[in-house]
Protein backbone atom coordinates (compact mmCIF):
# COMPACT_ATOMS: atom_id res chain seq x y z
CA UNK A 1 0.00 0.00 0.00
CA UNK A 2 2.64 2.66 0.88
CA UNK A 3 4.21 1.92 -2.34
CA UNK A 4 1.20 2.68 -4.36
CA UNK A 5 0.23 5.86 -2.44
CA UNK A 6 4.44 6.61 -2.98
CA UNK A 7 3.73 5.99 -6.69
CA UNK A 8 0.53 8.41 -6.76
CA UNK A 9 2.37 11.18 -5.49
CA UNK A 10 5.10 10.64 -7.84
CA UNK A 11 3.39 10.32 -11.34
CA UNK A 12 0.11 12.14 -12.16
CA UNK A 13 -2.53 10.83 -14.94
CA UNK A 14 -0.67 12.24 -18.02
CA UNK A 15 2.19 10.58 -16.98
CA UNK A 16 0.98 7.99 -16.37
CA UNK A 17 -0.94 7.55 -20.11
CA UNK A 18 2.19 8.08 -21.33
CA UNK A 19 3.75 5.27 -20.00
CA UNK A 20 3.87 2.23 -22.92
CA UNK A 21 2.21 0.12 -20.72
CA UNK A 22 -0.72 1.89 -20.62
CA UNK A 23 -0.96 3.00 -24.30
CA UNK A 24 -0.59 -0.55 -24.85
CA UNK A 25 -3.78 -1.12 -22.36
CA UNK A 26 -5.71 1.50 -24.51
CA UNK A 27 -4.51 0.25 -27.95
CA UNK A 28 -6.19 -3.31 -26.90
CA UNK A 29 -9.06 -1.53 -25.34
CA UNK A 30 -9.97 0.05 -28.65
CA UNK A 31 -8.96 -2.63 -30.71
CA UNK A 32 -12.27 -4.72 -29.38
CA UNK A 33 -14.83 -1.73 -29.88
CA UNK A 34 -15.38 -2.93 -33.19
CA UNK A 35 -18.18 -0.55 -33.83
CA UNK A 36 -16.65 2.57 -33.04
CA UNK A 37 -18.67 2.70 -29.90
CA UNK A 38 -16.27 3.88 -27.42
CA UNK A 39 -14.70 6.62 -30.25
CA UNK A 40 -16.09 9.46 -28.36
CA UNK A 41 -14.75 8.29 -25.26
CA UNK A 42 -11.32 9.63 -23.77
CA UNK A 43 -8.48 6.81 -22.37
CA UNK A 44 -9.41 8.02 -18.93
CA UNK A 45 -12.74 6.60 -19.38
CA UNK A 46 -12.14 3.35 -21.03
CA UNK A 47 -9.42 2.83 -18.09
CA UNK A 48 -11.94 3.18 -15.56
CA UNK A 49 -13.16 -0.27 -15.27
CA UNK A 50 -9.23 -0.79 -13.70
CA UNK A 51 -9.86 1.35 -11.29
CA UNK A 52 -11.26 -0.67 -7.86
CA UNK A 53 -10.22 1.63 -4.35
CA UNK A 54 -8.59 -0.29 -1.48
CA UNK A 55 -11.55 0.30 0.15
CA UNK A 56 -14.20 -1.01 -2.48
CA UNK A 57 -12.11 -4.03 -3.29
CA UNK A 58 -12.54 -4.86 0.64
CA UNK A 59 -16.43 -4.75 -0.06
CA UNK A 60 -16.32 -7.21 -3.13
CA UNK A 61 -16.77 -10.81 -1.66
CA UNK A 62 -14.65 -13.84 -3.09
CA UNK A 63 -16.67 -16.69 -2.83
CA UNK A 64 -17.96 -18.56 -6.11
CA UNK A 65 -16.28 -17.85 -9.88
CA UNK A 66 -15.45 -14.52 -10.96
CA UNK A 67 -17.39 -12.26 -13.41
CA UNK A 68 -15.91 -13.37 -17.11
CA UNK A 69 -15.96 -9.75 -17.49
CA UNK A 70 -13.41 -9.60 -14.48
CA UNK A 71 -11.12 -12.20 -15.89
CA UNK A 72 -11.55 -10.48 -19.33
CA UNK A 73 -10.17 -7.54 -17.76
CA UNK A 74 -7.34 -9.65 -16.51
CA UNK A 75 -6.53 -10.98 -19.39
CA UNK A 76 -6.52 -7.91 -20.86
CA UNK A 77 -4.16 -6.39 -18.50
CA UNK A 78 -1.68 -9.14 -19.44
CA UNK A 79 -1.96 -9.06 -23.12
CA UNK A 80 -1.18 -4.98 -22.66
CA UNK A 81 1.64 -6.49 -20.55
CA UNK A 82 2.82 -8.67 -23.58
CA UNK A 83 1.57 -5.70 -26.49
CA UNK A 84 4.28 -3.26 -24.39
CA UNK A 85 7.01 -5.70 -24.49
CA UNK A 86 6.81 -6.61 -27.87
CA UNK A 87 6.64 -2.78 -29.01
CA UNK A 88 10.28 -2.05 -26.62
CA UNK A 89 11.92 -5.36 -28.19
CA UNK A 90 10.54 -6.07 -31.48
CA UNK A 91 9.96 -10.19 -30.15
CA UNK A 92 6.22 -11.04 -29.38
CA UNK A 93 5.47 -11.45 -26.16
CA UNK A 94 2.03 -14.16 -25.57
CA UNK A 95 0.44 -14.45 -22.41
CA UNK A 96 -1.68 -17.78 -21.75
CA UNK A 97 -3.54 -17.46 -18.93
CA UNK A 98 -6.17 -20.40 -17.25
CA UNK A 99 -8.85 -19.56 -14.23
CA UNK A 100 -9.70 -22.29 -12.07
CA UNK A 101 -12.34 -22.11 -9.21
CA UNK A 102 -12.94 -19.44 -6.63
CA UNK A 103 -10.66 -16.96 -8.61
CA UNK A 104 -7.09 -18.77 -8.64
CA UNK A 105 -5.46 -19.21 -11.61
CA UNK A 106 -2.06 -18.71 -13.32
CA UNK A 107 -0.84 -16.12 -16.14
CA UNK A 108 2.13 -17.02 -17.94
CA UNK A 109 3.96 -14.82 -20.46
CA UNK A 110 6.47 -16.22 -23.28
CA UNK A 111 8.79 -15.05 -25.55
CA UNK A 112 10.46 -17.40 -28.08
CA UNK A 113 11.15 -20.27 -25.63
CA UNK A 114 11.44 -17.84 -22.41
CA UNK A 115 9.00 -17.66 -20.04
CA UNK A 116 9.41 -13.88 -19.46
CA UNK A 117 6.82 -13.76 -16.64
CA UNK A 118 4.82 -16.33 -14.21
CA UNK A 119 2.26 -15.53 -11.51
CA UNK A 120 -0.19 -17.63 -9.57
CA UNK A 121 -3.20 -15.80 -9.54
CA UNK A 122 -5.54 -15.25 -6.59
CA UNK A 123 -8.59 -13.21 -5.33
CA UNK A 124 -8.86 -12.02 -8.82
CA UNK A 125 -12.38 -10.97 -7.54
CA UNK A 126 -10.51 -7.67 -6.41
CA UNK A 127 -8.17 -6.89 -9.35
CA UNK A 128 -8.11 -3.72 -9.50
CA UNK A 129 -6.23 -0.46 -8.95
CA UNK A 130 -5.52 2.35 -6.68
CA UNK A 131 -5.48 5.05 -9.00
CA UNK A 132 -4.41 5.90 -12.80
CA UNK A 133 -1.29 5.73 -11.35
CA UNK A 134 -0.72 2.62 -9.65
CA UNK A 135 -2.23 0.43 -12.82
CA UNK A 136 0.58 2.65 -14.86
CA UNK A 137 3.60 1.46 -11.86
CA UNK A 138 1.91 -1.74 -11.85
CA UNK A 139 2.09 -2.76 -14.94
CA UNK A 140 4.94 -1.30 -15.91
CA UNK A 141 6.55 -3.31 -13.23
CA UNK A 142 6.07 -6.29 -14.73
CA UNK A 143 6.79 -4.84 -18.42
CA UNK A 144 10.45 -4.19 -16.65
CA UNK A 145 10.48 -7.80 -15.07
CA UNK A 146 10.10 -8.96 -18.33
CA UNK A 147 12.00 -7.22 -20.39
CA UNK A 148 14.59 -7.98 -18.52
CA UNK A 149 14.42 -11.82 -18.37
CA UNK A 150 14.77 -10.99 -22.46
CA UNK A 151 18.14 -9.10 -21.46
CA UNK A 152 19.32 -12.19 -19.13
CA UNK A 153 18.45 -14.73 -21.60
CA UNK A 154 18.08 -12.91 -25.10
CA UNK A 155 19.26 -16.39 -27.71
CA UNK A 156 16.17 -17.90 -25.57
CA UNK A 157 13.92 -15.15 -26.26
CA UNK A 158 14.46 -15.73 -29.64
CA UNK A 159 14.47 -19.22 -29.92
CA UNK B 1 -0.34 -42.34 -40.27
CA UNK B 2 2.24 -44.46 -42.25
CA UNK B 3 4.54 -43.28 -39.69
CA UNK B 4 2.51 -44.56 -36.59
CA UNK B 5 1.92 -48.22 -38.79
CA UNK B 6 5.47 -48.69 -38.37
CA UNK B 7 5.48 -48.19 -34.33
CA UNK B 8 2.52 -50.31 -33.95
CA UNK B 9 4.57 -53.18 -35.75
CA UNK B 10 7.86 -52.51 -33.81
CA UNK B 11 6.88 -52.07 -30.34
CA UNK B 12 3.96 -54.40 -28.43
CA UNK B 13 1.58 -53.67 -25.79
CA UNK B 14 4.22 -54.80 -22.68
CA UNK B 15 7.20 -53.07 -24.29
CA UNK B 16 4.59 -50.14 -24.99
CA UNK B 17 3.66 -50.47 -20.93
CA UNK B 18 7.00 -50.42 -19.78
CA UNK B 19 8.20 -46.59 -21.37
CA UNK B 20 8.08 -43.87 -18.88
CA UNK B 21 5.36 -42.09 -20.78
CA UNK B 22 2.75 -44.34 -20.22
CA UNK B 23 4.09 -45.51 -16.56
CA UNK B 24 3.48 -41.53 -15.80
CA UNK B 25 -0.21 -41.83 -17.28
CA UNK B 26 -1.10 -44.55 -15.83
CA UNK B 27 0.16 -42.84 -12.49
CA UNK B 28 -1.62 -40.30 -13.20
CA UNK B 29 -4.94 -41.99 -13.50
CA UNK B 30 -4.39 -44.00 -10.36
CA UNK B 31 -3.91 -40.54 -8.66
CA UNK B 32 -7.29 -39.71 -9.68
CA UNK B 33 -8.90 -42.39 -8.54
CA UNK B 34 -9.27 -41.34 -4.64
CA UNK B 35 -12.01 -44.64 -3.63
CA UNK B 36 -10.03 -47.37 -5.18
CA UNK B 37 -13.00 -47.85 -7.66
CA UNK B 38 -10.62 -49.02 -10.51
CA UNK B 39 -8.16 -51.31 -8.49
CA UNK B 40 -9.23 -54.12 -9.96
CA UNK B 41 -8.86 -52.73 -13.59
CA UNK B 42 -5.92 -53.13 -15.37
CA UNK B 43 -3.62 -50.47 -17.09
CA UNK B 44 -4.72 -51.43 -19.70
CA UNK B 45 -8.15 -50.99 -19.76
CA UNK B 46 -7.57 -47.75 -17.84
CA UNK B 47 -5.66 -46.59 -21.08
CA UNK B 48 -8.25 -47.83 -22.94
CA UNK B 49 -10.10 -44.45 -23.53
CA UNK B 50 -7.08 -43.03 -25.02
CA UNK B 51 -7.75 -45.45 -27.72
CA UNK B 52 -9.31 -44.06 -30.94
CA UNK B 53 -8.77 -45.92 -34.02
CA UNK B 54 -8.97 -43.96 -37.71
CA UNK B 55 -12.04 -45.10 -38.29
CA UNK B 56 -13.84 -43.69 -34.62
CA UNK B 57 -11.75 -40.74 -35.22
CA UNK B 58 -13.47 -39.77 -38.96
CA UNK B 59 -16.87 -40.74 -37.30
CA UNK B 60 -16.45 -37.68 -34.56
CA UNK B 61 -18.05 -34.41 -35.31
CA UNK B 62 -15.77 -31.67 -34.71
CA UNK B 63 -18.03 -29.38 -34.28
CA UNK B 64 -18.98 -27.52 -30.99
CA UNK B 65 -17.11 -27.40 -27.67
CA UNK B 66 -15.62 -30.75 -26.95
CA UNK B 67 -16.77 -32.71 -24.08
CA UNK B 68 -14.89 -31.92 -20.36
CA UNK B 69 -14.30 -35.16 -20.21
CA UNK B 70 -12.26 -34.89 -23.46
CA UNK B 71 -10.63 -32.04 -22.14
CA UNK B 72 -9.39 -33.75 -19.19
CA UNK B 73 -7.82 -36.49 -21.16
CA UNK B 74 -5.80 -34.11 -22.93
CA UNK B 75 -4.72 -32.43 -20.10
CA UNK B 76 -3.86 -35.69 -18.35
CA UNK B 77 -2.09 -36.74 -21.19
CA UNK B 78 0.20 -33.24 -21.26
CA UNK B 79 0.54 -33.66 -17.48
CA UNK B 80 1.79 -37.28 -17.84
CA UNK B 81 4.38 -35.83 -20.19
CA UNK B 82 5.53 -33.44 -17.46
CA UNK B 83 5.89 -36.05 -14.90
CA UNK B 84 7.87 -38.42 -17.39
CA UNK B 85 10.44 -35.39 -17.62
CA UNK B 86 10.32 -34.89 -13.83
CA UNK B 87 10.93 -38.62 -13.77
CA UNK B 88 13.75 -38.30 -16.51
CA UNK B 89 15.39 -34.99 -15.08
CA UNK B 90 14.33 -33.96 -11.76
CA UNK B 91 13.38 -31.03 -12.37
CA UNK B 92 9.14 -30.20 -12.41
CA UNK B 93 7.58 -29.39 -15.64
CA UNK B 94 4.30 -28.13 -15.02
CA UNK B 95 1.60 -28.03 -18.10
CA UNK B 96 -0.41 -25.20 -18.91
CA UNK B 97 -3.39 -25.43 -21.42
CA UNK B 98 -5.84 -23.36 -22.40
CA UNK B 99 -9.04 -24.55 -24.49
CA UNK B 100 -10.58 -21.99 -26.48
CA UNK B 101 -14.43 -22.60 -28.26
CA UNK B 102 -14.73 -25.28 -30.84
CA UNK B 103 -11.80 -27.79 -29.65
CA UNK B 104 -8.87 -24.84 -30.41
CA UNK B 105 -6.69 -24.64 -27.82
CA UNK B 106 -2.76 -24.29 -26.90
CA UNK B 107 -0.29 -25.88 -24.40
CA UNK B 108 2.67 -25.37 -23.02
CA UNK B 109 5.15 -26.94 -20.90
CA UNK B 110 7.24 -25.01 -18.86
CA UNK B 111 10.49 -26.12 -16.64
CA UNK B 112 12.16 -23.19 -14.76
CA UNK B 113 12.30 -20.48 -16.87
CA UNK B 114 12.10 -22.51 -20.32
CA UNK B 115 9.60 -23.66 -22.52
CA UNK B 116 10.14 -27.15 -23.23
CA UNK B 117 7.36 -27.72 -25.55
CA UNK B 118 4.56 -25.66 -27.09
CA UNK B 119 1.85 -26.82 -29.60
CA UNK B 120 -2.03 -25.26 -30.95
CA UNK B 121 -4.34 -27.69 -30.40
CA UNK B 122 -7.35 -28.37 -33.15
CA UNK B 123 -9.54 -30.42 -33.48
CA UNK B 124 -9.43 -31.90 -29.86
CA UNK B 125 -13.06 -33.64 -30.63
CA UNK B 126 -10.46 -36.34 -32.61
CA UNK B 127 -7.88 -36.73 -29.81
CA UNK B 128 -7.33 -40.48 -29.69
CA UNK B 129 -4.47 -42.96 -30.45
CA UNK B 130 -4.56 -45.82 -33.25
CA UNK B 131 -3.21 -48.73 -30.49
CA UNK B 132 -1.39 -48.30 -26.84
CA UNK B 133 2.00 -48.61 -29.04
CA UNK B 134 0.66 -45.02 -31.01
CA UNK B 135 -0.10 -43.70 -27.63
CA UNK B 136 3.46 -44.60 -26.49
CA UNK B 137 4.99 -43.14 -29.19
CA UNK B 138 3.40 -40.02 -29.34
CA UNK B 139 3.78 -39.16 -25.96
CA UNK B 140 7.71 -40.39 -25.76
CA UNK B 141 8.32 -38.29 -28.22
CA UNK B 142 6.91 -35.09 -26.67
CA UNK B 143 8.80 -36.30 -23.50
CA UNK B 144 12.37 -36.39 -25.84
CA UNK B 145 11.56 -33.53 -27.35
CA UNK B 146 11.01 -31.50 -24.02
CA UNK B 147 13.85 -33.35 -22.58
CA UNK B 148 16.44 -32.15 -25.71
CA UNK B 149 15.24 -28.49 -24.85
CA UNK B 150 15.96 -28.74 -21.33
CA UNK B 151 19.53 -30.01 -22.53
CA UNK B 152 19.50 -27.30 -24.58
CA UNK B 153 19.00 -24.81 -22.21
CA UNK B 154 20.33 -26.44 -18.59
CA UNK B 155 20.68 -22.98 -16.76
CA UNK B 156 17.20 -21.68 -18.23
CA UNK B 157 15.40 -24.78 -17.12
CA UNK B 158 17.28 -24.83 -13.64
CA UNK B 159 16.59 -20.81 -13.09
Amino acid sequence: MSTETVVRQVMSDAEAMATPFIKSLVALIRADDTYGVWEEKGDGDLLAEFIVTADERREIPIIGDPDPDLIDRVEKYYRAVGLAVERETGLMASPMMTMHYEGFGRVILTTGKLVIFSKSLRDVHRFGFDSLAALAAEGGKVVAKAMKEIETYPEVARA
